[in-house]
């Protein structure tokens, strides 16, 4: 047993686990192959914090680290690790230690880390896990990626619709030990399929001769191993469920999902969107820089050619930039300004369909509050710019012409930036990455074609 | 007891839990003033399907709905409404019928829907609320707004180091209701500090005579009243916790917060950042399209006066886009592609800060990263264009002259977009909202400048 922490640790330290001068001090140690104070060092630390420190190492320090943990390894640390670098310390343990670890880690884990071993190293390892747990391993791998299927436990507590209370404590004596966070125990009837719930706490407070039946919440929220990780978010996040039973085809209950399963994962989902909308779809700072580099580059060509397509619109209006410069300058202010109210629209847009909020009647209205968001918007900048640009030229025909011209660009912006992400969505594209590239070309053609259109006809 | 639901229809509709036909039949029931039916279409429904639906209904519709509700009113719902319902409804409430309401929320929720109400209505409703009820309300309102005092469930199982486990068991039977995902009960010393914890499935795998003190978990992550949402939602993401204990700065415990209750608040902390990063900062569809309006204008107003900085820049160089309108042509170019690769890094930079990636000694290495990350596809990109405009144009110091300026550009925007939202961190302004006007500002003004200033000097 662990002595108590004060409180004056507590605060000091709650704000970021590792501070750098612990890292800084493990990396002493590990130089100084002082294997002693490196164990000293992460002795009592949680492994998400182990993992942490992993990530800040050298690949030299990796091994060497590694190397002194191997005799008493957590398990636990290589769920922490992000992906790339669970790959290059898998390849550190020798198979039969590796098959240990992944036999102690919870179903959801272990899955999780073989999942993603390369297949030869997948085949040395199974020889060394035990019959029962491969059979649930491999049973796991069997629903797709990101499906509920892949992320439940197996651990849990089923009691028969004809058990008493009694019976259903007594069931947790010949157990082993179970997911720390298990709340409830689900009821199933003959056929095995889920008919109720049972908290852990009522379980405590009930006579035991009381039938299971009489006592349990019978609206139990189910879901089908086929349910994507998406979906599964929105659920949790609608209904504030401690946890849900998860059932195959037939409605045999196979697992559950726990809501502190979830934590990492609705994290994961928003920030995907969020991501996506910054245009880098890389979840992590540990990649090597040129694999980072290659990613974004994807999104830089599009925007290249977005842009080069805003120059074609300009080049055709060169005659008009050569009788009046004043164009040039001002042309930017209308494509830029439709831009930034677009991308408004997208994200509140992207975040809404994540959300269900905008179900298939309710697109239209979306649309109309965008447009009159749009039109209020631009009316007051336009009014503003029209003033300025008036004022700074002496010119109120130009100054109506820009202001038309921004009016026109922002309210196409809101539309839009409403109607891309919800054909995306609908198409089966992910309107978090798509929308903003397809938004920001039109607004830039648009916004530079009206402007110097509209100069050329009032202008000259 | 409700029927068991069938997987044909879960899977059908988990998707969209209330379709818009079923809000359709809603509102069609309310105008035809049927009451019956409209209970009938809301029977069966979560709270938070029914707040949906609310959301759904004109302002007359809704004062319909709440007056059918009203004698078998779910407190639950109020708790689902946004904000700005929430509001409107609760003056539809009888105070007694508030009163009661709060008084059958869990603590948590109670605040929530307490804290919302204006002074004049939170008076009213308090002499309807049992003295304990509100004394535990009004000490909840002591601690800050958005901190883990302010969050935490005060209804839990609190044991002594001295008890057996039997004892603990029997508390139970004490108790009136828990939260259902109520997993541990917390050993406390003498003087109420808590000390270790212990699963529920625990206490009913051992036998009765076990000390607590002997097989409870020392290893508590203990979280302070004062400890703020965002560090809360980083705890819980980074050790999977299923519950922390909360303490009074005397190391007093006096509540908890469970992973169920953090998954909205991890969701609502992730979206922050990304409606910040899109220059949005409202999180419903449900306002007004004024205060929308509103709401966006003010980033509207700020990408304004960052455009027309632009142009000053571009009024600055007259003469020469005078001289080769191809300068005009181009120099969307070299702002657009800044603009866009650093808001790549501003979104990295945002989130690596939420995650805790960025401590004190790593900037350094982000920043590199960033640098080298912008040298490799500016470069890239630089090449790339200098071909294209040296074959448009047949001028290769043109190209030279537009691909310097691009590479110049992305590299300090990379710089920028890492340096921005760290200096704004620190600072204790919001990253996700402050670093994307300050970053296009630079990537424009210098943009525009570097490429005509070279321009002027190399070509003419």
């Amino acid at each position: 047993m662990e002595k108590p922490p004060h409180l004056s640790s507590i605060i000091s330290d709650y704000d970021y686990s590792v501070s750098a001068d612990h890292i800084k001090l493990v990396r002493n140690a590990l130089q100084s192959n002082d294997d002693q104070m490196v164990l000293d060092l992460i002795s009592g630390l949680h492994a998400a914090d182990v993992a942490d420190i992993i990530e800040q190492l050298t690949q030299a320090q990796r091994v060497q680290f590694i190397d002194i943990l191997r005799p008493d390894f957590d398990p636990e640390i290589l769920i922490e690790l992000d992906e790339y670098l669970r790959d290059e310390i898998v390849h550190l343990l020798p198979s039969k230690e590796l098959a240990s670890a992944i036999t102690n880690l919870q179903s959801d884990d272990a899955v999780t880390v073989y999942d993603d071993l390369d297949h030869e190293l997948q085949q040395r390892v199974l020889e060394d896990i035990p019959e029962l747990d491969r059979q649930s391993l491999e049973s796991s791998l069997d629903y797709d990626d990101e499906s509920a299927g892949r992320l439940m436990l197996r651990e849990m507590v089923v009691a028969l619709d004809t058990w008493t209370v009694g019976q259903v404590i007594d069931s947790f004596k010949n157990s082993e030990e179970f997911p720390e966070d298990l709340s409830q125990v689900f009821i199933v009837d003959a056929k095995h399929c889920p008919i109720g719930s049972l908290p852990l706490s009522r379980l405590l407070q009930l006579p035991r001769t009381t039938k299971v039946v009489d006592v349990m919440e019978g609206d139990l929220k189910i879901v089908p191993v086929s349910m994507n990780r998406e979906d599964l978010a929105f659920y949790f996040q609608q209904y504030t469920l401690p946890a849900v039973p998860v059932v195959e085809a037939n409605n045999h209950l196979v697992g559950m999902v726990t809501a502190s399963q979830m934590i990492s994962i609705i994290q994961e989902e928003t920030e995907k969107d969020l991501l996506g909308l910054g245009r880098v779809s890389e979840p992590t700072f540990t990649r090597p820089v040129i694999e980072l580099s290659l990613n974004r580059l994807r999104w830089l060509v599009v925007t290249l050619i977005n842009t080069l397509l805003g120059s074609t619109v300009i080049a055709h209006f060169e005659a008009s930039i050569q009788k009046a410069v004043t164009l040039a300058i001002l042309m930017p202010i209308v494509a830029s300004m439709g831009g930034n109210s677009g991308m408004q629209a997208v994200t509140v847009t992207v975040r809404a369909l994540a959300q269900r909020d905008l179900r298939k009647g309710q697109v239209l209205r979306a649309v109309s509050k965008e447009i009159g968001i749009a039109f209020i918007n631009s009316f007051i900048l336009a009014g503003l710019l029209s003033l300025i640009v008036t004022l700074w030229y002496e010119d109120a025909v130009l100054g109506l012409v820009l202001g038309g011209a921004l009016m026109f660009n922002m309210v196409w912006s809101g539309l839009a930036g409403t109607l891309f992400p919800v054909a995306l969505d609908r198409l089966g594209f992910d309107p978090a990455i798509g929308s903003g590239p397809l938004l920001t070309t039109t607004t830039d053609v648009l916004g530079f074609s009206i402007f110097l259109g509209l100069a050329t006809i009032f202008l000259f």
